[in-house]
């Protein structure tokens, strides 16, 4: 089984810029921490953007859409911002059906020492091998579809609407 | 649904103590990680033992499967040193049909920083939510029967035997 | 002897703030930082103010300075943001003669991992020790006195003018 | 002003091997830190031992002993385990008059996260550049004198003598 890998970027891969105190990207840390995490899971990893999910379009979405429904794999994880990351989830449920396709981010970002990304991308990655297919989110330990989830801003915390 | 979260011990816990330069146990991480993670499950954590799993003998094993016996919920995520979790998950696969019950631990301590622990809890809750009843080791962002998996000490990684 | 350690903000203590994903300040980390590196020096803290310091204005700069000069320790550490951290020392330079005092900074917050905070607390502390009166900032390992260091920008390192 | 680092192995540079379970030497994180700490100082770095200060004979401190006398520079920083650091200050204080020389080390491995290594290194590196002639440790954010000093292992923290 080979599992493919998206990532678009989101608070999960962004790193702290020491000559403009501003945060920014730099590349995808999703292959160190499989390193870290000594997954002997066997993934393609593909970056399609890199930004933040309050500024993606409906331009960007339908490229990742187009990228979900081109890749030969079955099982795919999307790293993305938690902001709009619902709103890419219901567009690939309702284009994708024969696949299984997990989102997560992080609410911390990866370099940051003490963040979330490790764990949620272990929450991931098990959850894609094991639901059926269909459209989910993977935060917080849990699993949600992609039609019953929305972000609490409040609290940082995904949930479901019913 | 509740979890229940059975500590042991192993390298996931293991700290280092300045004082004697030796690694020991000082209460577990596990509260710890999971807030790190944002977790929102409903886990029940106990500890039954803080022990390298090299030490453990027949009682110690004996404990930790009354431990799942007596539990109420049907889900059990068990922390437990690598070398000989697979032995103990022989003991709960041959005693216990009932309910879902991962082992996961680390080979780097929680404490150490690069450490693949916090992903290993992520794997392992995830899977713990989505495979039907039985014993499982996950380990390497996967899951193993408790019944064809082996520790490759010369690699540090887990494998199937068949 | 006991020194004084006055908190004015900057990078040192700036922390990522989930819910906005903005940077932002929230308690300095002197104590920690100083418990971390089992410091067995007697200091007093005081936070005169948590900014930014491209946000400081002359009454920012002299606020600090009245609490420089009515500090009864004639050995002074202030951790300050790099920005305009030359232009704080050269008003203290100006009017403060009979006291040590050494400002310091990070150009990663501390609480991100890869910091050069910690490293510039230990120089920092360890100059006030052994200087003589005077005011001086300590970045990068060395020490400058203030009337003869700018920062270089382009590259984030501080430097002598002549 | 160039510096020479004399690198011996120490607490401070000690892993932990995953395969073994164990705490042992891998080369020295003596750069790593010092790019961390963006110092701008100019440094030798040698390594003439990887081992347990305890495990330190008088053959291994005659060969720090040469090692130093034959420095060219005549700032020197010596990283060292602590257990013995006192005996090999000892040895060098009786024989090298003629130079700054200071011995650092750390209470918890560098690599693991929570160590006082990097704010160490800074201290060392500081008084290294403005304390007199003579054989110093420094630990704890403080100096001390080479026939003035102790380990108190009760409490894993240096203090003088009398």
């Amino acid at each position: 089984m080979t599992i493919k890998i998206i990532v678009t970027g989101g608070t999960f891969d962004k790193e702290y810029n020491p000559l403009t105190g501003q945060l920014s990207f730099n590349g995808t840390h999703v292959s160190e921490m499989l390193r870290l995490g000594r997954s002997r899971l066997h993934a393609h990893i593909v970056t399609v953007m890199m930004m933040d999910s309050l500024s993606m379009n409906d331009a960007d979405r339908k490229k990742i859409l187009k990228e979900c429904q081109k890749t030969k794999e079955d099982k795919i994880l999307i790293t993305h911002g938690t902001d709009t990351m619902t709103e890419t989830a219901k567009l690939l449920g309702h284009h994708i059906k024969d696949k299984t396709i997990i989102l997560t981010g992080a609410m911390v970002p990866y370099a940051f020492g003490s963040s979330d990304g490790l764990f949620n991308l272990g929450s991931a990655l098990a959850f894609l091998q094991t639901l059926p297919r269909g459209v989910y989110i993977s935060m917080n330990g849990k699993y949600y579809h992609w039609d019953n989830v929305r972000k609490n801003k409040e609290i940082g915390l995904f949930e479901e609407i019913k």
